[in-house]
């Protein structure tokens, strides 16, 4: 038989990535770099026979125009697209917007590696009368104020996405619909580490790369036996 | 109260609609006039403080890019998209593809104007060996062979664009969602003609431009009161 696969892909390069910044939440879009990294990583798809039949993205732009790239190149541009907040990029409180130099001279490099690197540890929370917060914008209106993150660890990112796989996302593939999901550094590191039974230690070495497909296969009882990234 | 506002907006000019080819259900792309007009399209939604719930557009790239040019504009990139056969232009049967003038050369003027301009006329039909039948598209392959149309009349086309209508969005608008559909000439005229109570003949006259926002204004009961185009 053939295995079940899902594609996984972390958005193209941002405006942010390249500049350094903390990005988070905030809705950049990505480079003329990160269009082409889409691209090739279509190319790659379809050398490779991949098609959708679900695709599912945040409703950051980065990964959503991710997305309409690849689908475009694979010429399926005609698949209908589900975006949702649970996808997004961990909340990075605080820090979002900041450059991450300046961050580190503010704060001294062993706390900032705390809150990049650690499971658990939140970084310090915005406000929720700082413009920046969530809740003044509109995309979010449906959410409760109580669910709007201040600040996210990878935990608190994952208690957000894990859900989303398992109420939305994993029926389908138990219908045998092939499944894209276009999204985020920390969330399908949140989505990697649950499938693939990943350890809180080892899943914060992995740094998942822009624009490159990782598969996750699964079993005839739809279970996750391995993944890797396409080359 | 404020009325309820549906937009409809026509995809703008693509590239067989400047070569003056039948199009229908064949996939083209936008022209870049196009691109621009979807923006302008957007321009005066912004002006006029229109944003979205929901979103609705066929399965072609023509209106899919409109509608996503549009939405990267109002700053709504994060809307889902619903994309939908039903919303496709009239299929134009073994004319697809076709120059306009030479299908006049070929068939005579009259017979031409009379499946263009007639209610309930189809084309010739499409055969289903031919690379053109839509059953051969892995878009369409959830649809039973018999629900393929292999040419459509306005009242064809009609048939399959109203229950969508009727079953899909209007519980959204029931809801008070603000709704926005991206579509064709064709779908947009069955839904204006249903919407609107407007004759089959009188609907013959009624040519949609291209990317001009329509809207159709509704009562607290949900009833359609008027429609005109945005300005």
């Amino acid at each position: 038989m053939i295995a079940k696969k899902v594609v996984l892909i972390r958005h193209g390069q941002s405006v942010w990535n390249e500049l350094n910044q903390f990005t988070g939440w905030h809705d950049v879009e990505l480079t003329r770099k990160g269009k082409d990294e889409a691209q090739s990583a279509a190319l790659l798809l379809k050398k490779n026979n991949f098609f959708f039949d679900c695709s599912y993205t945040s409703v950051l732009k980065r990964a959503i125009h991710t997305l309409q790239y690849i689908l475009d190149e694979i010429d399926q541009s005609w698949l209908s697209v589900q975006k949702t907040w649970r996808l997004n990029e961990r909340h990075y409180g605080a820090l979002e917007g900041l450059n991450k130099n300046q961050v580190i001279e503010k704060y001294g490099e062993k706390k900032v590696m705390l809150w990049r690197r650690s499971f658990n540890i939140t970084p310090p929370k915005i406000s929720m009368h700082d413009k920046r917060f969530p809740g003044h914008d509109r995309r979010y209106s449906h959410l409760k104020f109580d669910k709007i993150p201040l600040g996210e660890s990878l935990e608190t990112t994952a208690i957000r996405v894990i859900p989303y796989w398992d109420q939305v996302i994993y029926p389908e593939l138990k219908k045998n619909k092939k499944i894209l999901i276009v999204a985020h550094g920390n969330s399908l590191r949140a989505l990697v580490q649950y499938l693939n039974k990943i350890d809180n230690q080892k899943i914060l070495e992995l740094n998942i790369p822009t624009a490159t497909p990782i598969i996750v296969e699964f079993n005839e009882q739809y279970i996750p036996i391995k993944w890797y990234y396409l080359k």
